[in-house]
């Protein structure tokens, strides 16, 4: 048995930053991000200790290390200075004083930026494997956060039924890839509009059975968009928030719906959201409704089994495309995440430590 | 019996404004508003013909001589250029080819900007007396469009519920003046926090019944709203949009409501809305619902009934503190409009024509 680490690497944040993060691994004093030992306690009981194989990369951690919003207006704690930057992922149990979770096991858990944690093991949830012999890491997406987001989203917080026009921006993303499968193959809508941030992503959200997906770099684009929604659309699934949110004000049918799901366009900025056509929401009796996946989690387990069956039916198309696995070094951990916001990824982006 | 007019003088919309409207009695070619002379045409069958007596004067007219909104996205048409300018008003029949409106009856109706007009009888309603003896004029602000918008925005859109609390902006104005009295004495709000422009503004609606009201145009207007909030609110009803919305967005509780009833703080101008804290829609899970209120008229009778026995047990006080009535020669109609854009009017802004 290969001795128990006492200790453990961490990237921690060590300064909030103002726009984009940035990273050290020796001691420049204004990265966001910076690379440390810590030691690990010891086991209590009902305890775990994990070793992390994967971790999920979310627009939505930007949030979490944010100064300019009180914490009070989050719907989680930020991370404290000097604490390790907060995740989740997947990791394998590699001693335990819980007998639910014997040593081998594979769990999703609440793991931080960190090589090793030691967690309750009530944190944790053992994960099996995925039909179809999909890759575990797909708990981290489609069968994950991003899955359910897209689906409370779309079904519960939009409304969506059957023969509406839907628009899903950052559509190649973790979250916006599955609104247009469960949009156009579960809900039943009509018309599935994409906005992505490059051709070759606009033609695997096509793929993923978007009837057509807008590249919002083309110099064309704001044509495009006025073309594609001729005669107006009744939701818009908004991913990224600013011009693209003020543009789709313009395009929502009366009564129309934006559901408020991120806004990565701001994330990194200190620019604030410009609305031209606010105005529409009141003559359009539009609504804007911004909702947290976390508050519809009691069904979870039901909804991701509707979406083992979509899968087995043919009805999402889930696959290693559906993601973006990127082999990491533990030094690299945040690199791997910032590409998030270079739109450098299509689908969900996972860290695979190596 | 007097003669019958054969024409009318009328202010037309000669040029769509850019910023604040202007008008002109002669013949400065920009001028938004001029004033010239029209025939009328001959009463058809079930037609009659109305002189005015009293002019509405509504912040939303603006919206219908905007042109840089397209036509499709407004609740109705834009006026037409050099067609005379639309409102409503209350007139009486002086002549009549319908037996239900005989001469002498007053009607509600929507009267443009002319001294007389002919109209289909079915388009006029006729008023009868208020109870404790309130001026007729009370049918265009507490009894009609504005206190309809108050009430259903605050309890259908905002779905208002005893022992909320509430913010209203715009609160001196006609539709925010009965937003706090329907708030805090029909629907038993526990607290109604009011917004408006002068310390004078603020203690007339204290006086109706808001537990505060807090001066914008005050150097700590922030702070005061700050305090005003502190554990925050669960409503706020937006009459201005723009600066005192983004404000809101940081005060309202998780899952609050913003109800978007107006924006007259962009009405006159192209500047955008600009929201700084946007994302805490998202944070907060707070959704903003645009409407407008010829989507509710169904029940505007038994709505004006629950306003009439209210005003008889003593929970809304109307009086003519809630309208100010501004005695207008014909030719300073529009001059009496543009008030509104001033922050002049305190209740309902009504044009009396001498």
């Amino acid at each position: 048995m290969a001795s128990i680490p006492t200790s453990t690497r961490a990237w921690i944040v060590a300064n909030y930053p103002k726009g984009l993060a940035t990273f050290t691994t020796s001691d420049d004093k204004n990265a966001t991000f910076k690379l440390v030992e810590r030691p690990l306690p010891a086991l209590g009981p009902e305890q775990v200790l994990v070793k992390t194989l994967f971790l999920s990369n979310d627009p939505a951690q930007r949030v979490s290390i944010e100064s300019s919003i009180s914490p009070e207006r989050l719907y989680r704690p930020p991370v404290e200075l000097n604490a390790a930057m907060g995740s989740s992922g997947l990791g394998e149990v590699i001693a335990s004083t819980a007998s639910s979770l014997p040593q081998g096991t594979i769990v999703f858990a609440p793991l931080d930026w960190t090589e090793y944690a030691v967690l309750d093991a009530a944190s944790c949830q053992p994960r099996n494997p995925l039909p179809n012999g999909l890759s575990l890491t797909h708990y981290l997406g489609a069968f994950g956060g991003p899955g359910l987001t897209a689906y409370y989203g779309l079904v519960v917080v939009g409304e969506a039924q059957r023969g509406m026009r839907v628009v899903v921006s950052g559509a190649a993303g973790a979250t916006g890839s599955m609104v247009v499968q469960i949009a156009k193959n579960i809900v039943g809508c009509s018309q599935v509009i994409g906005i992505a941030g490059t051709d070759d992503k606009c033609r695997w959200v096509e793929s993923l059975g978007a009837d057509i997906c807008l590249n919002y770099r083309s110099a064309t684009f704001e044509e495009d968009l006025v073309k594609a929604t001729d005669g107006f659309v009744d939701l818009y699934f908004d991913n990224v928030g600013g011009h693209i949110l003020d543009l789709m004000l313009a395009r929502l049918k009366r009564n129309g719906v934006s559901v408020a799901c991120g806004s990565i366009s701001a994330y990194n900025s200190q620019e604030p959201t410009v609305l031209k056509n606010y105005f529409q929401v009141i003559t359009m009796r539009l609504s804007i409704r911004g909702f947290i996946v976390l508050d519809y989690l009691a069904k979870a387990k039901e909804t991701l089994e509707i979406f083992v069956r979509a899968v087995q039916d043919g009805k999402l198309k889930i696959s290693n495309d559906n993601e973006q696995v990127v082999a990491t070094k533990f030094e690299d951990v945040p690199r791997t995440w910032l590409r998030l916001f270079e739109g450098a990824n299509t689908g969900k982006l996972v860290t695979k430590l190596i």
